[in-house]
């Protein structure tokens, strides 16, 4: 197979899971974590590799290098494998989305941004999800008529915050998620929810309904809920480790253990809680957008933009959610007609916000 | 259909059901309650009725009343239908069970002591369960391999009492269940914990695995929960209606709406919490009597009459357990190798049991 983000966490995890069924590793395609590509070359043998920057090319051990987006999909277009793992993260991660579903290849996709952006425009059934909520609702689906999905938050680092603290909340404060450790711009998506928005997006896309809702569970336990026409709700308890979902992405059905189970005797009480708009902003547009999902390359161009100016002090913590619902009123009325009318929204939301 | 215990709870969901989904009702029994048997009999018309006392047959307002126990037997036996609903208690439900699994009809089966007492020699294949905690885990399964099966337990009217209190309990105090009315029998079954005993070895003989086990949930909102082999644990959450254990029963799958869903905002918080042999004395044996799920016959007939003494004052609420663990110790080495068998070591039991 092919890994693209193969140093970061997912990227880590699915190299534990292919070792563990013997899978294969084509290509491998990092950033700027050159130690780390060394050592997972030494140990998985890819026959081509990539890396963002070309002035690091000089440090990877190996005699194929391809640099930068374009070799990216250079990489994807030359392989052989089946199956694309792409790991990256935010817009950057569409583009190989695109080339891989293009070529007829399987993607067990972690880059949530590509279903956000341009779910209308990818082929669903070449899509498997790695992500803890999105694989519990397909595990618990079995093809039942549902009545409603849920995916549950954990509330990310200010859920219990006054709200009025927030307002004062710094970048490095906003990285303090309170269940675990992963990305910073996941991180920050986890505080403001637009996290789980995008989640809702790439529901709506992977099990075409617009029926699905989130809540907050702060424990990180139960992970997805699927409400049955019949009246019977289920839920998926797992341990927050992303080995499970990815053998199931990699793998299709898993009989052998891959997590310890649940201590159910240990896990103390569990609660579903609302998502306040009040805390949240972000969750104004939540119905809306459910209804008119190609606007999530507005919310994806604008929260990335405002996440970096958080990052560089430019604006609170606060201000990146106004900026996103701004640039949401200002292009509501956008509707892309394929790819390149995307790329092109994408920029103009980002020149808007940038300008402001 | 055939519905046994038709003005009993389960009874009367019974016929909502068979109701809703033009059921036709081919035979009634009942045992005292003739008033609502025979509003029973003038909507749903059936052939032929049995209740428990030939002094009750002149005021059932039918030609054709069969009485007792094989009064019960012979209504099976002439019957047309391919499915018996078992809703009897006790004891006396096994005979009708093995009548109509010999005659090949399906039976749904909210009789639990059919399987607790003969679970080896009853016809699985022919049998559903009419039961939350066994409709959840089926529900959950979905042919994935588990590793365990979970049911709840509500822990009964004594769950918060002090545990020295709980030595001068009344059998009226024993009737008050924390979450919702049942017969007497199974009320105090729940207090003693006897009842979800009955419920893991029912899930022995229904699902082949001693890989089963309890914990309380006192909101009884969850039912039953499935952990399986890969590291997922699933929970099944559904209001207390037996309506829905019934339709799934009498219909395989259903795909109508029968219960509201649970409101996850409104339940507050949920917890597990482990069933203590030092208020539930009975879980002593759990472990054992799942290995020898034939010593099922000792405990079912040694609690029925502890129940008695208990309700005629003749010993106390401990007491019932102590006279059914002497039992169980005393009969450690039965074993029945065919139903009469099964019926001589009742009455041994209960013999040995009086006689204490």
């Amino acid at each position: 197979m092919v890994l693209l983000g193969s140093t970061g966490s997912i990227g880590v995890n699915t190299l534990i899971i292919a070792e563990r069924y013997n899978i294969a590793i084509e290509a491998l395609v990092a950033g700027n974590n050159i130690d780390l590509l060394n050592e997972q070359i030494k140990k998985h043998q890819p026959k081509v590799v990539a890396i963002a920057n070309e002035s690091d090319r000089s440090k990877v051990d190996h005699p194929h290098v391809l640099c930068g987006t374009q070799g990216i999909l250079e990489l994807i277009e030359m392989s052989h494998s089946d199956t694309v793992v792409n790991a990256l993260v935010g817009y950057t991660g569409l583009a190989p989305t695109l080339k891989a579903t293009g070529l007829g290849k399987r993607v067990a996709l972690a880059n949530k941004e590509s279903l956000v952006v341009a779910g209308e425009f990818i082929d669903m059934s070449l899509i498997t999800p790695i992500d803890s909520e999105h694989f519990g609702l397909w595990y618990l689906m079995n093809e039942r008529p549902v009545s409603k999905l849920y995916i549950t938050a954990s509330g990310g680092a200010f859920r219990d915050w006054e709200l009025d603290k927030m307002k004062d909340a710094s970048f490095s404060d906003a990285l303090k998620h309170p269940n675990w450790s992963m990305g910073n711009k996941i991180t920050i998506d986890s505080a403001t929810m637009t996290n789980k928005l995008f989640e809702l997006l790439e529901a709506k896309w992977l099990f075409n309904t617009t029926k699905v809702d989130a809540l907050i569970e702060k424990k990180s336990i139960i992970h997805a809920l699927a409400e049955f026409t019949d009246g019977s709700t289920t839920a998926h308890f797992a341990g927050v480790d992303m080995k499970l979902p990815i053998a199931f992405a990699l793998r299709g059905e898993v009989e052998e253990p891959i997590l310890p189970p649940t201590d159910l005797l240990s896990i103390g009480a569990l609660e579903f809680l609302p998502i306040e708009a009040e805390r949240y902003p972000i969750w104004n547009i939540k119905e809306h957008i459910l209804e008119h999902a190609h606007l999530g390359v507005v919310v994806n161009a604008a929260n990335e933009e405002a996440i970096e100016a958080f990052q560089k002090d430019q604006c609170s913590f606060f201000g990146m959610s106004t900026m996103v619902l701004d640039a949401y009123k200002q292009f509501e009325d956008v509707k892309a007609s394929n790819i390149e009318e995307i790329i092109q929204i994408d920029q103009e939301v980002r020149a808007y916000v940038k300008q402001r």
